[in-house]
């Protein structure tokens, strides 16, 4: 599992900041998870291929987090994209974005599929044999959900070496033993599945929130979670703002992360009044020290 | 009169390319001509003050021009504008903006007020006491207007010196003076404007037309202009492409600027296949000497 940022910054335009974009890789699947203005040029200078993106996940319809969506749909269709593509946001998203597409006449070979949410609990939203999606309800100022990306086991690898042993075990056998089943021989003998097989990695889960305020009720859904990307709009000096705004402080953000006993944390959002962007980790590793931060380009790589 | 390119280049994203915008500073007047993706970035990058834009202009609703321009209306909200502000553009510019600022729950304090065009003639958009804008209608896959900045002649002003020759003419003739009128001695004797008065600067004009196939119906419209930008998206090897697209080639662009008598041309809206945007000067300089290109940052004075 791979993550790339794109972009982690929140509204107000600066120079050397983007509003919040992350390409996540995992299990070969490949998404974008939130799409603000400036999106598709992010995707080109970290060199995110175009034509990998199948699926593409919102979590509101804040202009950071939105507005680059229809200039990247558009940039497809110039570019002769003929496979579908998928886009997850919250109910409204279709007709604005048909809208704008229409209104360019921006004519395209790809059928573009949008799964349109509005449940408050947390739904699945996307499986197949590799990842699973559920959404995470957050709670902001629009309708808002994070998302829990989720490996699935992968098969185990049988251990040619040891089954060598038997020259009883039948190749017929083999995908029993994938499966995970014991084989018995002839002789009544039970050799257990884990001598015959390598076991897998343990599959990874990656939760996004963003932007939320501090919202103890996902730490179920998140649970365990090997890295947790949380919005941490505001440090704790202005946690008053941040109630107001329904943001978060990067001490809130470590909290969820320590109370859900996540392995890494990974803040962003970072409000354009905080020049500097580490005081956001220094606060929140007083409680929950595997913090990373946000910045554009970096990548998180879980093995 | 002060023209600064935000951005210059087609559609497809590329890292150091940026879509079509510009700003121009005229007799105090503050414009904002096109509005791609990137351009509240690429403001703040060359230092364009927010607070000054009171006036937007959309040559047409395609992306690379366009879907900027959501964005810097949300910033101006998040920025606590009170300003009144007036967006000029084709027809469905105004649903289409509202209905993202809406669906983002954008509310504003500042008044938007849509000036929707549809017509195919040329047409008086904007005046005031210092600049009129008219629309250049343009040829292109969808409905397309260039504009036509003017400044105003100003107002003469009073060669005192030679004033004070005619102990006779009295400060309640001054206002005749400023407005042009020759004065007529009480012996008979006519004093001509011109020795009262020192010549003001010539008013002058910019021609911007973007983007749109050759179209020789606009050289009245542009005639004598200071400064025309033109779309130049391909070079004379691609004529047969830009004729396909409804775009111009370098060379068609230098015609016009040469039919039309303006004093400078300036390129832009270079397709991506071209690595060397100096092939564009070259180009047009075969037949139009005074031909600049558009490059982000770059700023053009005419004093």
């Amino acid at each position: 599992m791979r993550l790339t940022i794109l972009g982690c910054h929140s509204a107000t335009p600066r120079v050397n900041a983007f509003p919040t974009s992350q390409y996540l890789e995992i299990n070969d699947r490949h998404f974008i998870i939130d799409c603000g203005e400036g999106t598709q040029r992010q995707m080109r200078k970290y060199k995110v291929g175009y034509a990998k993106i199948n699926h593409i996940f919102i979590s509101h319809l804040h202009g950071d987090h939105f507005y680059g969506l229809v200039g990247l749909l558009s940039t497809f269709g110039i570019l002769n994209r003929e496979k579908e593509l998928h886009v997850y946001g919250p109910k409204g998203i279709k007709e604005a974005t048909e809208m704008l597409l229409n209104i360019s006449q921006s004519h395209a070979k790809y059928e573009l599929i949008f799964h349109e949410l509005s449940s408050s609990k947390s739904e699945l939203i996307f499986e197949d044999e590799k990842v699973s999606v559920h959404t995470i309800p957050l709670k902001h100022r629009v309708y808002t959900n994070g998302f829990l990306f989720k490996e699935k086991s992968k098969p185990k690898k049988l251990h040619i070496q040891n089954i060598n042993n038997y020259p009883e075990i039948d190749k017929a056998d083999y995908l029993n033993i994938k499966a995970g089943k014991d084989i018995v021989l002839e002789s009544g003998e039970i050799i257990p599945n884990e001598e015959l097989t390598i076991a897998s990695e343990k599959p990874k889960s990656f939760a996004y929130c963003s932007d939320t305020s501090f919202l103890p009720s996902i730490i179920p859904i998140i649970k365990d979670a090997d890295l947790l990307y949380h919005e941490a709009t505001f440090l704790s000096d202005k946690e008053d703002l941040a109630k107001k705004t329904l943001h978060s402080t990067a001490l809130q953000a470590a909290t969820i992360a320590k109370e859900a006993n996540v392995k890494q944390l990974i803040l962003g959002h970072y409000s354009g009044r905080y020049k500097n962007i580490e005081l956001f980790q220094e606060e929140a590793k007083t409680i929950f020290n595997e913090t990373l931060l946000s910045e554009p380009g970096k990548v998180i790589e879980l093995v």
